[in-house]
């Protein structure tokens, strides 16, 4: 049990700065390279433009795999973390899971007459922005828990699936599961073609990842480790044992929370991870103690034509959602790290996006 | 977090009760039938007798592997689950982790003298069987987190490495690696020859199991879950970041906790599970819960010749460690689930028993 709240706080910052960052409006795909057509066959990276960060991932497979090689890594030793929120999909304007909600509350409107004159509720109901802009953490952890508990399990997992067919991005007017990054994409399946096992690592809901992760990253619910709610078993009218969804956080999958459940769901120390935020931190710290060889990465949204640009490391835009520190890019550098600078580094940011 | 002390409760009932038992004396195992010259080559049970239970394991793989059975089951949902203590090794006269946690207690007085003549410390370090027999929980929990914590994760591996290597079984007179149940090995490796992936769900703690079960059981430690403490990732005087053991218990995977736990470390209902005591109900009720095929299976230990006998169930004496209560017996018999009788359905009990 974490004592700070990892999703509410992350629905708070996200609401409460959501309505003053300088949301970038919405710009056309650039051309870009055709990168299916210029790449060679046998590179498994297409969409990587060559440089440090592609070399970096490269260098790490070979030597990992080598038996002739000192660092090599034994199979069973293969693990692999990626962050999801702004590593390997889009985490702005706002993270989806916010926008999850929010649309939950529009849908179960109908079932809730009061909501239209009662908060925090009676905001999104009415679209209320201003009003939304005021939420306290309070407000944010009643919308969280009226939307994401309450029911089973079971009953959770469709409710996510359908609003991830359904739902379009606000800026690129795409299903979320076209707002991956197709370069990451491809880092998970070179890894898993050289035998390491990939996971997912979020702050986010697991159990909203775990609904569409298979279909999306072809990584089973069981490699996906999120801030997870303390579920509890009990019985239905007919005797049967059901898990229900109790308004009450178990695990705060961030920050520090990432190396604590990647030990308590693993038992092992990651030879490869991947983030984007200072709540990765402690992860790619956790992946590098462990000696031996490792790779760790950071993406850096320095590309606002193609995607978001915010930082605020290197003077790039403090937006606060998935914040960048400098002090994070200076231990990158001082650790040996790579930066992944989406603007330099990757040929091309989503599949569709020529 | 749970409410309940797994650990701490298993330890109170053992050392409580441990003393009041009529523990069985040493008796020589029995001839039995040499089980490895015997059986046909081709059998995947060798040391299980033909009968309802070996049956039900061999129906159960065969329908849920064999394609063009409705009650096919696809590899990536072939998820088995394992109790341990009672299940695939001895838990009588007590608990395993109970003996490693007063062999700490012994093992570190000489840095704490003044354990000589403080209690609990003093009765264990005295050998005072009557002390022992009247501690709290609140003397139970003082042990436990004396010997189980204020370490870093990784030093407190090779201390239950060492234990396991060296400690005896107080009846066999043997190292708890060959305290365990050689016909549940060969379910384990027949479940995986047959692209099953197996599972430890112990009561006990998962970084007690850890330290031994892929040499133990070939389960790495991302197959076991078991009661967990939460561990605070901290710094070193290196500025290396570290995991520590603090005294506190994050998750009680016992009862509802096994199937609460399989839930949010799977995320999927097992196909097969096995347990033998209470504490095992719900995660054989979730595995059934999702339908189609599955096995449910509970040993009990009704032979006091080569093992132990205890139930209550079936009129077996009531020893509290380990309770298979007449309830949990009727619920297996109206519900379908297969209760063994490791008198008459294992042909050998341990590897080292001809």
């Amino acid at each position: 049990m974490k004592t700070r709240l990892a999703l509410l706080s992350s629905l708070f910052i996200i609401i409460v700065f959501a309505g003053c960052s300088n949301s970038p409006t919405p710009a056309p795909p650039t051309a870009g390279q055709p990168a299916a057509t210029t790449a060679a066959v046998a590179d498994p990276l297409p969409s990587w433009n060559d440089g440090p960060a592609k070399q970096a991932i490269l260098d790490f497979v070979k030597t990992t795999t080598d038996k002739a090689n000192p660092k090599f890594v034994p199979p069973e030793e293969r693990i692999a973390t990626f962050d999801q929120d702004g590593t390997t999909w889009v985490e702005h304007p706002i993270y989806s899971q916010v926008l999850f909600a929010f649309d939950r509350v529009a849908e179960m409107a109908p079932e809730h007459p009061e909501w239209k004159t009662r908060m925090p509720f009676k905001a999104i109901v009415t679209g209320d922005k201003e009003a939304i802009e005021k939420f306290t953490l309070k407000d944010i952890e009643i919308i969280a828990m009226a939307t994401h508990t309450g029911m089973t399990a079971e009953a959770f997992t469709p409710l996510v699936k359908d609003w991830m067919a359904k739902a379009k991005h606000p800026k690129f007017d795409k299903p979320y599961p076209q707002m991956i990054y197709q370069p990451m994409l491809e880092v998970m399946k070179y890894l898993r073609d050289n035998g390491y096992r990939t996971y997912i690592v979020t702050g986010g809901g697991q159990d909203f990842v775990r609904a569409y992760a298979e279909q999306v990253y072809g990584i089973p619910p069981e490699q996906i480790i999120g801030s997870a709610l303390d579920t509890q078993y009990a019985y239905n009218k007919d005797g049967q044992g059901i898990l229900m969804r109790d308004p009450k956080l178990l695990l705060n999958n961030n920050g520090a929370g990432k190396a604590e459940d990647i030990y308590l769901f693993i038992g092992k120390h990651p030879k490869a991870a991947f983030g984007n935020t200072d709540g990765d931190r402690q992860m790619l710290e956790y992946t590098q103690a462990n000696g031996g060889a490792s790779l760790e990465m950071l993406v850096l949204h320095d590309d606002a034509a193609r995607e978001f640009a915010y930082g605020p490391a290197t003077g790039l835009p403090d937006t606060k959602v998935g914040a960048f520190s400098q002090a994070l890019y200076d231990e990158a550098k001082a650790k040996g790290w790579t930066v992944i600078s989406m603007k330099n580094d990757w040929k091309q940011i989503f599949a569709w996006q020529k």
